[in-house]
């Protein structure tokens, strides 16, 4: 019988990008192919079956493809964590180191409620920087985290290990090694 | 009776932003509505039931968030146009004018297949521009465009003249006046 196909399999790997040295793990091609896309979300939702969920959380910009088909999934709301500035309304802001400078990311002051349950989607788990950033503006607006979803784990660069120190709860649908 | 809810009473309208005198329609209120996100795409959706769809293509940022939904409740792949430098692999590229200077917007060029009946999607029709970068690339790619799909129209502003002008169908679930 052939072997299945998985997750990992629709994952296109594209060296030296955005920089030489880098293994970019490029999810276009998972989210290009109907069978892919479908089985990333289904396999995403998996661990939760049962549970209850009020919002999806989505990191700009891949998170949001991904978060917007896992919302709409479960028949509840999705709320877009974005980038400094893009936000029209009242925003809060947490700021988080990258390899060279820092970023800043927000979220709209009401768009999560306190005591709601939710899930923090990315496509991708690094270093966990802007997950981190993610997790402390929900959990600044009362939000309890039920689980920080993603596709891809890379665990020589220590994000999933910095997540569960913060006492989340973490899943990825694969692991890629190296950088 | 009280008066059904509909699309547009779920997007908030935010004086000033991105500049003074723009009147900023807000579709993450719409989003982050468990009601109102999933009236959204399947009004959406309604204009094409029983049509062949073979891909959604999505503008950044907040068309991925809808054309990742729309994708999923169609189960069919899902294609991001993004900014310049941001797709990792091979990609083909068109500038659009903007009010000041002017925009890239690019596609990579093996996500989309010759023949390919292709749906665009975009929370926001305005003067056009994007989408119609947009739709250049999908055509160069040799996709065909069933339609393209907004949430909000805003026609003073002339986008669905200038789409229509191009031979494209288009869609709006709402329309606001003025800019």
């Amino acid at each position: 019988m052939p072997k299945s196909t998985t997750v990992k399999d629709y994952i296109r790997t594209i060296a030296d990008f955005p920089h030489e040295g880098i293994m970019f793990r490029d999810v276009t091609t998972l989210f290009a192919d109907p069978r892919g896309f479908r089985m990333a979300v289904d396999q995403m939702l998996h661990p939760y079956a049962g549970m209850r969920i009020d919002k999806v959380v989505g990191l700009e910009a891949r998170g949001f493809i991904l978060g917007g088909a896992v919302a709409h999934q479960l028949s509840v709301g999705f709320v877009p964590i974005r980038k400094k500035g893009k936000l029209p309304g009242k925003v809060i802001s947490e700021d988080y180191q990258l390899e060279y400078g820092e970023a800043v990311v927000e979220v709209h002051d009401d768009a999560i409620s306190a005591g709601e349950k939710v899930l923090l989607v990315d496509d991708l788990l690094a270093t966990g920087g802007t997950a981190e950033a993610g997790i402390r503006l929900i959990e600044r607006l009362g939000g309890e985290i039920l689980s920080c979803a993603f596709i891809i784990d890379l665990p020589e660069l220590g994000g999933r290990a910095r997540l569960e120190k913060l006492g989340m709860d973490v899943h990825a649908l694969c692991a890629f090694e190296g950088l």
